[in-house]
């Protein structure tokens, strides 16, 4: 299906750098209604190691994986609990990872299924940060501590959205990556695929943007027979061979997932993925497409495929493609789907301005697609702006919301300051929340910007709070370094 | 059960003074969840006759109960529209009045009954708002309408919510005697039977409240026999005749709702609620209970059921009472009591200091009774105040809480300002949502100046939104006179 490749965001193998005890919470299954009083366990990681007694909690409002994998990706917020005092949370989105309501279950059918939705998810948010904030403060001088939110990619819009629609239960929100304005009428649905394709013209070459063009109607004629389909799937070195059009659609998803993969994680250091990748990966990826002369169709297949061995085959152990997993089965792509479907809907299309193939925005095709899956329909495509606002958010308060201009989410980002107390601050060179990583020594001047600047406005927000709640605490922290 | 009487919140017999077309508006059942696409019709009154294009929506968010009802009776909205230009909406709150979702079924289970709550109302009225604004706005010089919400009661928590939660969809929000800190830790239990004590005292007398004070254990030891049980019936001119203990604790509970209920409705002039009372009722109560001289039990007993004749038969045509019901029918006394068993749980008490029977908060019989009536229970008491933020509300903007002292729900209302964008506004010898009643040469001067400081808050919030949205209507604004 063609709104499958469009959610992909991406992940990571685990290499467990960074330590957490894992705990459980039980929540209630439906906050909002009352027709069964249904809970389930809710995962999150604790790491204490940092905490000093009433300072500030550090949480993550996990998004759509395994939350491990996003613990040992946001380095960002270790750097910043040491200097903060602070203890730090990742909590587990419901339906990912392991925090299955209904086990099994749990993507059986829409009866079991349908309580995965952005609101509930920020709902158990602010039920565990009440928790943890009744558990960690010292009673005697502060009655909760401060909590402060960070999130990256649609981890990042739950981390505004829990600001926004509970400003009592998170003091501020760091909103890395967060495509809040990604939904109708917001951004033009084609600038997903615009950025995309200007990022492997800038950092590759028109040439590599020229040769991605023409693939997808050389994929399409090549495989109108049954031999053809059997030769693309030994040029892309498929495990399966194609044998019917909707497989020949799968691989065309896959080809599109794997090349919007790399920009997403186009970092200035080596990464491990689902795949290692190397540094700068777009850059090297143009290089080995661009290394390829052709002059016929055959030619600029054997330059696609070779180009896309960098997130492939880095290593050159992979024995054979599985094009239907383009990332960690740590990613829950079936439940992202699901919510595409019902209240993340965002509309996604391909012009000529772009590389990849031509695409409309077909809101009723998209809407029985997702029937079929899921036997779901989206109730309309304003969902997610009645219960978020669109542009309209210029009531909140105390969000920094950075966008890598080399990230193709910045498309639905927010990329201007709204007002003095929610801010935008962009990092040109950046991947997707790049930000959130930990200090590296190849890390470029913007992002150190982008990171200081969180710092600072965290800072400020804490300020906020302790001198509210307790005027000792503000003034330790006032006086306090953060370097 | 004692917890029943607690939640009723008076009404009116309506004489249909204001007019209004009635319309229905398709709505989820779920907007947070999707188990299921389910939509039903929820109905909404509209008058348009001051209605100007591109000018203001006044919103009322209809509370427990027929909506026609609170139309009847908000006649200042009435009054302000005409200065305002504004396009009057009543909305019907799910599973009130005719808006029941699944029809005769609506009430019949938890697994129907359990999408009424207050967090599934407010998003039902942003998708009506919405839907309204494109309808009303005349895009070629405004995109949307602004709107401003307004509500009594129970209505005046979901006004206040809907900006606090939703504030896209409305500009600001009048919350008229609404208790939104009747809830677990903000208000000690006792404080409604206080206050309710107080007014009697200061407006009826303190031999008044020490009559009171005595019926209830006088109609326990007298209703201990079965000859006792029918004496008293006869004394309280009842419909059927006490049989059993649970008739008894009906009765004291009606005796306590009656009296509460004209303290609520204590307005300077006459009005027609589910029974015509006269202006000042509960100087008409009070003096008729201290008419009659009492040295014993029967005394007492002749002193309050005279007493409560100002309530039960101002008329004289009454023929014997119902103790099942103290309001009109159009009250949804089951739904608020289902409300009140889920997201609206008011924990409420009575000590030596009030007038009524003494009664402890006790969660856990609170909790079994809630079971026994509608197989739910409250989670936990937490509940509203991890939905809408307990005391920590100065993040909101542009509401209006206003609040009569001699109303006893003042007890869990916002009393003081709470920022320089949240004003409280007090009406010292104002009853229950005095204010939102239309202009009466019997008004008092307080009453007047809180309609007069809405007014001015309301011109306050449109100027904000046409400086926004329109300097031509910005400016149209500022030059006119509200007079």
């Amino acid at each position: 299906m063609k709104y499958y490749i469009l959610f992909i965001f991406f992940c990571f193998v685990c290499c467990d750098e960074y330590g957490f005890d894992t705990k459980y919470i039980e929540v209630p299954l439906d906050h909002f209604s009352f027709t069964n009083n249904k809970t389930f366990k809710l995962r999150y990681l604790v790491n204490d190691s940092y905490y000093v007694d009433n300072h500030p909690i550090f949480f993550y409002t996990g998004n759509e994986g395994d939350i491990s994998m996003f613990a040992q990706n946001t380095g960002f917020m270790f750097d910043l609990a040491k200097q903060f005092d602070s203890l730090i949370i990742f909590a587990e989105h419901r339906y990912y990872g392991e925090t299955l309501p209904f086990g099994n279950l749990s993507y059986s059918s829409p009866e079991y299924l349908g309580y995965l939705s952005a609101q509930q998810a920020l709902a158990d948010f602010v039920y565990l940060i009440d928790d943890l904030q009744q558990q960690y403060a010292n009673k005697s001088s502060l009655e909760k501590v401060p909590v402060v939110a960070f999130g990256g990619s649609y981890g990042g819009m739950l981390s505004s959205w829990l600001r926004m629609k509970y400003p009592y239960s998170v003091t501020g929100a760091i909103a890395s990556s967060a495509p809040i304005w990604q939904f109708k009428g917001l951004t033009p649905c084609e600038n997903f695929n615009k950025v995309t394709t200007d990022v492997v013209r800038s950092l590759g070459s028109e040439k590599c943007v020229e040769t991605i063009k023409k693939i997808w109607s050389i994929i399409r004629s090549k495989t109108n027979t049954t031999e053809g389909k059997i030769t693309i799937s030994k040029e892309f070195s498929l495990c399966q061979n194609l044998t019917s059009q909707n497989d020949v659609e799968v691989l065309l998803n896959w080809v599109n997932e794997v090349i919007t993969n790399m920009v997403m994680v186009n970092y200035p250091y080596p990464t491990s993925f689902l795949v290692p990748l190397p540094g700068n990966p777009v850059r090297e990826f143009c290089s080995k497409v661009d290394s390829v002369e052709y002059k016929d169709d055959d030619g600029v297949l054997k330059a696609i495929t070779t180009g896309l061995e960098i997130y492939t085959n880095y290593t050159g152990t992979t024995k054979c493609n599985d094009i239907l997993q383009t990332a960690s089965s740590s990613l829950g792509e079936t439940g992202w789907n699901f919510q595409s479907c019902t209240d993340m809907i965002m509309p996604m299309c391909s012009t000529d301005e772009d590389m990849f193939e031509n695409s409309e925005w077909d809101f009723k095709k998209f809407s029985d697609d997702c029937y079929e899956q899921y036997k779901v329909r989206p109730r309309n495509e304003e969902v997610p702006i009645l219960e978020f606002g669109g542009k309209n958010i210029e009531t909140a308060s105390n969000i920094v919301f950075s966008n890598g201009l080399l990230d193709p989410w910045s498309s639905g980002g927010v990329l201007q300051n709204v007002s003095s107390e929610i801010a935008a601050i962009v990092i040109p060179d950046g991947a997707h929340h790049f930000d959130l990583r930990g200090s590296n020594a190849l890390d470029s001047e913007s992002v150190q910007n982008a990171r200081k600047f969180h710092q600072n406005q965290i800072k400020k927000w804490l300020h906020q709070f302790y001198f509210k709640e307790n005027k000792d605490l503000y003034y330790y922290y006032n006086s306090k370094r953060y370097d």
